[in-house]
């Protein structure tokens, strides 16, 4: 199984004409997480053929305006376009205050269940878990309370060797048993057969962490070690360290030295200031520490494997 | 003086591609007043050229989501830009509230004076004025507090009669007295010359009318009577009029005999439902009653003399 992300905006505070405030899909099998909504971020859906419908969990980093402002207008949208199943929201416990605010005065009423998660943001917690996947968040270190998540898949039932099950005749119903690790005991011979024979090993289980918005910390590597693909903000340029600090962000050489501490397997730069037109700058910075690195770009489609 | 009218969304409650939620720049010699403000808004700006910074009066029609979710966003970016001049806003009461919790939650604090102005929705009422032009709200019919704007051109002095001024010698002190409607005594002549003699008349005042959402309402003719333009919304086409009445929407032909009322110079339609792809059906429409109308679309600039 692969994870597909898409970018809907990678800009930091002020949206450009090129960069939209921070959102992006993450797509596993058909099913779509959104995570964080800045302004607009229903527009670029829209642009980038995204199906709003199969999204019913939102994943919310922090309460800064960048990073769900576009909420409000997507949850309205959805009820308009006749939604009628759960959406999941897994936010600061302070965003449902903003919407039942907006929704109390619009004289609103949403045809579908918005059911409200809130997230602890002291903690590392897993906060979803499907058959497929688990998310988990863990703190950053910004000014308001903030967390990042970490989607990962779970580990994956070994693949039958079919040769051998033909051979060895193995009936039907020991087949989950052993894709989940069981060996085989064979009635008539009286032989054991190792599960390592009869199976092989799945691909490894794919992960995406998201990090944004935070100041350098290394409390976090822990959590998104080996993780394959890593969003790391990068709001400034090594020239603008004190600005970074200052602000709870990082730069481009911050956010590449947590890629190589956590042995991530590519970093993505995100979350860029208005101020850069051109990204690249930022890119060879980040390169200097860790080369396989690329840049966030609206509209950027990206299979992690 | 001209007005110069700038759409930046003109969709109705969900947005779509190529159209943006309701928000419009009026252009007044280079002081802009910002029209309703839907998502993206500020994004739409950068896109159209407008100068952020000349905006100081912003006025919010009603607090349905697609007339004010671009607003947060656009106060944030003032701020970090480093706005130190005053906003002044005005909208219904409630839209305080919503900015407040969210200024709170985000632990931001704007650098610049945000002057509130709450709309009093049941009365016809001059919110605004300057030695140009004032700004008349008034009741619209919708589903929560909904006013419509009327922008107005102040009566002009009188253009003085350059050649008359010479042959009879006025001096300069009189000029002003002249340009306001005062008669001219010469003294060594003891003869009266009437103002009407003197000084020509200047070009017609302007005025433009903002009128969404509402229901069919003659309510408002009057205080829009003579209108050079009508922005009107025209959410549905007639074969939905119960839909329009029901939601408290007009269809291209209410729009259009508004218009005719009202005895507008031209009429602009908006804030169109999202099933429209194609608009040209909606300006058939309101042109059998009203000839002189035209479509807003996203990025369209007008003059309106």
């Amino acid at each position: 199984m692969a994870f597909k992300l898409t970018i809907l905006g990678c800009s930091s505070a002020t949206p450009t004409l090129y960069r939209h405030s921070s959102a992006q899909i993450l797509n596993v099998n058909e099913r779509l997480f959104l995570i964080d909504c800045g302004e607009g971020a229903q527009i670029q859906m829209r642009k980038y053929h995204i199906k709003f419908q199969r999204i019913d969990h939102i994943f919310i980093s922090h309460l800064h305006g960048d990073h769900y402002l576009g909420l409000m207008g997507l949850l309205f949208t959805f009820h308009l376009l006749g939604r009628t199943k759960e959406i999941h929201l897994y936010a600061n416990a302070d965003l449902k205050k903003i919407i039942d605010l907006q929704i109390e005065i619009s004289k609103a009423k949403l045809f579908y269940p918005l059911i409200f998660h809130p997230i602890d943001d002291t903690v590392v917690n897993e906060i979803y878990s499907n058959n497929r996947i688990s998310v988990t968040t863990f703190p950053l270190d910004h000014r308001i309370p903030t967390v990042g998540f970490l989607f990962k898949e779970k580990e994956k039932e070994r693949k039958i060797d079919k040769e051998k099950i033909q051979v060895l005749e193995i009936p039907l119903e020991e087949f989950e048993k052993i894709k989940k690790g069981a060996d085989f005991l064979d009635k008539n011979s009286g032989r054991l057969y190792k599960n390592s024979y009869l199976t092989f090993p799945n691909t490894a289980p794919v992960s995406y962490a998201y990090c944004s918005d935070t100041g350098y910390t290394e409390s976090y590597l822990s959590v998104i070690k080996d993780v394959d693909l890593l969003y790391h903000e990068a709001t400034f340029m090594q020239d603008k360290l004190d600005n970074a600090r200052e602000k709870f962000h990082c730069t481009a050489i911050d956010a590449a030295t947590i890629a190589a501490k956590a042995n991530a397997g590519q970093l993505m730069l995100g979350h860029y200031s208005a101020r850069y037109d051109d990204l690249n700058p930022l890119l060879r910075e980040a390169k200097t520490v860790f080369e396989n690195t690329l840049l966030a770009e609206d509209g950027l489609d990206m299979i992690i494997e």
